[in-house]
């Protein structure tokens, strides 16, 4: 009888093509899916909480797996990190019930954003951050992310999903934002979302309107008017994955961070 | 006539064969020669204060050139930064006198040597640290550091240096450490040194010895008597490149940091 494992790791996204599994591509998963096969012979694949791009990073991604072999949860974390590259970290391993599945039992995701202000973007945060130097109306950008608060068709902001349209699955594009604010951190201004879940890309096209929106090129009146439109043509370009860490995903039962 | 500028800049050294100009190497020297040459189509070899290898990074390197084109100062620094990858970023560019050489001029250099302590390095610091969860004796390690501190005959910690026995040049060893000193910073144990000059490798192989001294296999009496012996092969081994951070050189008439 395999048990049910839930993986919470950490990973710079610079090197990768995303997590998903692909062919000839290094990813997340493909990383994942090689160290546990190394460990115990086994060939899995770890459900994750949700893909992240290239390029995107995560703080604390949720994956979970069922392993047939005896190894004690105890010895996971640590004989997985010794197998996995540096830029992949394993940072809990726990046994979990036969029915926890890290994207379908989530209730809800955090993802940050960081964009670096200062005029010269340290060589050491350029592969963690979107460099903007130039002026941004704050004060707008921050009404625009209240106004994405609640219970929304987010189908402005979301990418056409290759997997759900080739599965021909039927396309909800409604999601909840608990929370959608931005902070000052040092040199930084963080946008930070809080949802029930997030269409492929949304949270970079969010960004990407809030920018125009700070550029002074769009309204928080206009940003209404694009979420009502439910037509991704209606939003501005996608931000660069570079900024965006996933960073936590909740589960029933669980404290909230 | 040419004018002479210092030039100040940051690198993140972990995709870099260091700074010196290699053939078919990436290195941070040939990045900046190819930047001064795409802006003035001068052709210059700006000098550094020293050379860091492959993965050493610096968070103020200081680099002198010679440049006849009239570009204002003014515009020196955005015009090279626009051109130069991201992992390199000019933070300064002072017009100097004639005769200001960034290494022959040079009085002091700083550098930090950065040890991760926790038991999971996190994967946006692997490039930054040397990762060592496992048990050091911090206090006798500080005592070694201190020991370190004066005027001394550094042979036991050079590396031979291949330009130095080429060009048949006299080899002095003997440099004056002025601070060596141990601090805990977060997760981090990070080795602060300041100091005349420092022999190749020498900033490396000193940590790599205090290690051995915070493991139990040397004292602190075996660093008095290792240095002492001005035998390089008395030391223990090279501490990985990815902990070392040149943080600042000192001119005459310069207030030091």
């Amino acid at each position: 009888m395999p048990r049910n494992f839930k993986i919470i790791l950490a990973y710079d996204g610079h090197d990768f093509a995303g997590w998903q599994v692909q062919p000839d591509r290094v990813t997340i998963q493909g990383a994942l899916v090689s160290a546990i096969e190394q460990l115990t012979g086994e060939r899995t694949l770890p459900q994750g909480s949700g893909r992240t791009d290239a390029g995107v990073h995560a703080l604390a991604q949720v994956a979970s797996v069922e392993i047939a072999s005896p190894i004690p949860v105890a010895n996971l974390r640590k004989a997985l990190n010794d197998l996995l590259p540096e830029s992949i970290r394993i940072l809990d391993v726990q046994e979990v019930p036969p029915d926890f599945h890290a994207r379908k039992s989530a209730i809800a995701k955090t993802y940050d954003y960081r964009i670096y202000r200062g005029e010269i973007c340290p060589p050491f945060l350029a592969r963690y951050v979107c460099h903007h130097p130039f002026p941004l109306d704050e004060a707008q950008m921050a009404a625009a992310a209240s106004a994405a608060i609640g219970e929304h068709d987010f189908t402005s902001f979301a990418a056409v999903d290759p997997e759900v349209r080739k599965e021909g699955l039927e396309i909800n594009n409604v999601r909840t934002i608990y929370s959608s604010a931005w902070q000052h951190r040092g040199e930084e201004f963080v946008y930070t979302v809080r949802g029930s879940g997030f269409l492929h890309h949304m949270v970079r096209n969010l960004v990407g309107t809030f920018l125009m929106i700070g550029k002074g090129n769009l309204t928080v009146h206009d940003f209404r008017r694009i979420l009502d439109a439910r037509d991704r043509s209606a939003a501005a370009a996608t931000a660069p994955a570079s900024g965006l860490f996933l960073v936590s995903v909740e589960y029933e039962g669980e404290k909230p961070l």
